[in-house]
């Protein structure tokens, strides 16, 4: 048992959402709205990432987050304290948002009264980079614990984002993170993208996050 | 065409699911082979866990493992490198294991030649738990990082494992983690599971999680 054998199975064919996405984000171009997309494994921390972000813009522009969550609110409770609107959306067991699923939470803000609005994403690597939501940019976290190889593993996350944000970098001296060793991978599944190592604990590199964050919404 | 109709396809999928995984588990009954399903969300320390279960437990058993990756194989070397068999079960972009794609990995090791076969499934907390692989048993790792509010946002997953090993509890004083408090969650969504805290890197811990899957293994 020396050679490592690969068996590939077959893959479902994922159904086609692509025209309400484009529909949506032609919406949000005329409403002046900007979708940010936030993906993430589950407890990566973007909960705890948002409300920072809301803390540094919340004075500049008028900002909602929509929680995507299988069950519970505690999330959204914890966006409202940071001074956000926020709308729960239950998934009812879904792994992923969609375009439709999205607008709903669109049309529930609505969001023609805001400058910004993040889907919180179900706390998954691997459906949701498979559905457009419809969003104007995405983004995703890799948090410290989960490892410098994560690029390597959920190829498809890294391809379809715009921006990496890299967490808890405080704890990076208690884990097998090579922080160099992720760029890398980060860089080779996906040429030129953006990557923020953070603090979301402290604030550490939030600035630059927020900076390109407003740059993307301006250039909307 | 004054009727509404409606089919339900997952329905259909989830049964047809069903019943291959009934037979799997007859098969594997017959074949003396004990099948054990972890899961986990990306980075929880899958593959680590493994690694020290199969050095604990190789002299008493013949060991192999599947290892279910969308891409790469870094992680059969490692199993490999561990003293089990190990094949790679690539899902083609799929989120999670089915009973059908069990079935082929069993076919290929062929699963008679060993008493005790581990599904490392895709890194993922929510589809894996939808989907009933014919597992004689399901284990999931929780790990310290990603906090211990994880059940109460993932609850499908702790309900169909039949036990939850916490993992990294030698970083529990740099994050937020309330041990008592993940306990209490779990208890909630499965009540009586064992719960196993370990420490996969320096194997603390893995002692009296070896000891639950060898009980499990000769009561099944």
């Amino acid at each position: 048992m020396s050679e490592v054998r690969i068996i590939d199975l077959k893959a479902n064919v994922l159904e086609d959402n692509e025209v309400l996405a484009a529909k949506t984000r032609e919406r949000l171009k005329n409403e002046n709205t900007f979708l940010l997309n936030l993906m993430s494994a589950p407890g990566s921390g973007k909960t705890t990432t948002l409300t920072r972000l809301i803390e540094t813009l919340k004075d500049e522009m008028k900002i909602a987050v929509m929680e995507a969550d299988i069950d519970s609110d505690v999330d959204t409770k914890r966006i409202l304290e940071a001074g956000a609107a926020s709308v729960q959306l239950h998934t009812g067991g879904m792994c992923h948002l969609d375009a439709d699923m999205t607008c709903q939470g669109l049309d529930s803000l609505p969001s023609k009264d805001y400058d910004l609005v993040v889907l919180e994403n179900v706390g998954n690597l691997v459906c949701p980079a498979e559905f457009d939501t419809g969003s104007s940019k995405n983004a995703m976290i890799l948090s410290v614990p989960e490892g410098d190889d994560k690029p390597l593993k959920y190829p498809l996350m890294f391809q379809v984002a715009d921006a990496v944000i890299i967490n808890k970098i405080d704890v990076m001296p208690y884990f097998d993170f090579d922080l160099e060793k992720a760029k890398k991978n980060i860089e080779m599944r996906h040429p030129g993208i953006p990557v923020f190592p953070i603090c979301a604990k402290t604030g550490e590199g939030v600035k630059e996050l927020a900076d390109w964050l407003r740059s993307e919404i301006k250039n909307a």
